[in-house]
C-alpha cells in the first residue's frame, strides 16, 4: 500500500511525524507537505506564483517540503512527477479539532478533499487539542483505520474526516459515525488600533456552548469522548432546492 | 436593501467597480473587499495575523480594503462593527469563470458561501473571460437578480453561483439552473529548475475538453451561451453513504 501523507501544520509538525512512524509499518509512505504552517488556508491553491519544492530527509523516507498549500501538495503529488500514484491519501494529524462547518476553513480537510476529488481514497485526521504533543493513540487509530479501509474500500467521491478526543486511550468510548455540525462562534473579532494609528482586527472567537447537542454530530461525539468519523463529499450542488428554483423566472 | 459587496480580485478591480455603480441604484452598498488580488485562496481565513483595515473613498460610498481573504471580508463585515447588517451578500464580478468543482478553490464563491453560512442570502457572480473589461451586461444581470431575490427570497443555507458568458448581450440564450460539473484538467504542472538550481512547479492546466457534456451542468450551459445559475449549499456531510458506513466495525 502506497500512502501519500500531507498536513497543514507543516512537514516538521509532530502530528505528521507521528504518522510517518506508524504508517511505515503498513505501507510505503510518501510525504509531500507544506514547508511551514498553513492552518486555515482552506482549499486555496497557488496559481499566481511558482511552487518551490525542497527534498527533506525523514525518518524512513524522503519527503518533499512545498512552498504552497495543503491542496497544492496533494495536486502536485498526484498530478506531478514527484512520487508514484498513491493508494490512500492521509492528511494530518492536525494539532486541533476540525469539526462541523469549520472544515471549510481547514487546510487539513481540504487536502483530503483534494485527494478524493482526484479519485483517491482519503482521510483527514485531527487531534482535539491545540497543545498536546501526544499523538500516539491518534496515530495508532489512523494506522488501523488505513488497514481497515484497504479491506473495505471507500465509495468514490467520499473521504472520511476523523477527530480524536485528547484523552487517555482507556477513556475513549468508541467510534461514532457522525454528521458535520453547523458551528457558531461568539466574539469573533477584536477591534484594535496599532501603535501607528491603523485600525485592525484579530479573528478568534469562542464556540457557542449550547449548539449542536445532537449526539449524531461530530462536535457532540468528540465532547462525549468518541472518535468522530464523518463521511464527506465535495459536491456543493444543492439538489434539494433545484426543482423549486427551476420554476423561477429570473430576468435575462 | 443593504448590500454587502466583496470579491477576490481586490477592491479596485473592474468587476466590483461595475457592481458598485449599478447596485447603488437599488440599495445601499457597503464594500468590504480584499486590498489586492486573492484569486484561488478558497475558503481560507486569517487567524495567525491581524487583519488590517483601510477606509477607501469610492464612487458613491465608503469602502473598506482588507488585508485578508474574501471569507475574512464577509466574516468581518457581518460579525464585526464596520458596517450594519446586510440584506444580501454579493461577491464579484469575478474576472474569469468559477465553474464546477473549481468553486472549491474560488475566493469569490467562498465569500458567498461564508455569507450563507452566516445566515444571509448570497450570490457569487463571475464573467467567463479572463481579460475583457466589459462587465456591463453581467452587472445589469446581477442588479436584476438582486431585485428578483428580494422578492422571491432564497432558502436558508443556500447561495447562488452565477456564471455569465462573455458574449454580446444579444447572443445570450437565456438563464439555466444548473448543477456543478466535476472539472478535470490536463497538463497541470510544469516542472522547472530556477536559475539557482532549485526545482519548482507552475500550476495551470487546461480543461479536459470532452468532459461535462451534460447540458444540465454549469460548464456546458456557459459553453452554450446561457447564464448559469447553480444553487449551492455548504453541508459537506455525505448522507448517501452514512447508512453503509454505520455498519462498519472500525477498530478503536
Amino acid at each position: 500500500m502506497r500512502i501519500l501523507l500531507t498536513n497543514d501544520d507543516g512537514i516538521s509538525a509532530p502530528g505528521i511525524q507521528a504518522l510517518m512512524e506508524v504508517l511505515s509499518e503498513v505501507g510505503e509512505v510518501f510525504v509531500v507537505a507544506p514547508d511551514g504552517n498553513r492552518s486555515a488556508v482552506g482549499h486555496g491553491i497557488t496559481l499566481q506564483h511558482p511552487i518551490m519544492v525542497r527534498e527533506v530527509k525523514l525518518q524512513n523516507t524522503t519527503g518533499y517540503a512545498i512552498s504552497g498549500t495543503p491542496a497544492d501538495c496533494v495536486k502536485l503529488a498526484v498530478q506531478g512527477t514527484l512520487i508514484p500514484s498513491p493508494d490512500l491519501v492521509i492528511s494530518g494529524i492536525n494539532q486541533g479539532q476540525n469539526l462541523g462547518t469549520d472544515v471549510l476553513y481547514s487546510g487539513t480537510v481540504s487536502a483530503a478533499i483534494e485527494g478524493a476529488l482526484q479519485g483517491f481514497p482519503a482521510i483527514a485526521v485531527s487531534l482535539d487539542d491545540f497543545i498536546s504533543n501526544d499523538f500516539s493513540y491518534a496515530a495508532s487509530f489512523t494506522k488501523n483505520l488505513s488497514l481497515y479501509l484497504k479491506e473495505m474500500g471507500l465509495p468514490r467521491d467520499t473521504l472520511l474526516n476523523v477527530n480524536i478526543p485528547a484523552v487517555p486511550e482507556d477513556q475513549i468510548r468508541g467510534v461514532k459515525i457522525t454528521k458535520l455540525c453547523l458551528m457558531r462562534y461568539d466574539n469573533v473579532f477584536t477591534d484594535r488600533i496599532s501603535p501607528k494609528g491603523t485600525r485592525y482586527f484579530w479573528q478568534a472567537g469562542e464556540i457557542v456552548a449550547d449548539q449542536c447537542q445532537d449526539p449524531n454530530t461530530d462536535l457532540e461525539a468528540v465532547r462525549q469522548k468518541y472518535v468522530s468519523v464523518s463521511p464527506i463529499h465535495f459536491d456543493l450542488t444543492n439538489y434539494r432546492i433545484m426543482e423549486q428554483i427551476q420554476n423561477w423566472k429570473i430576468p435575462v
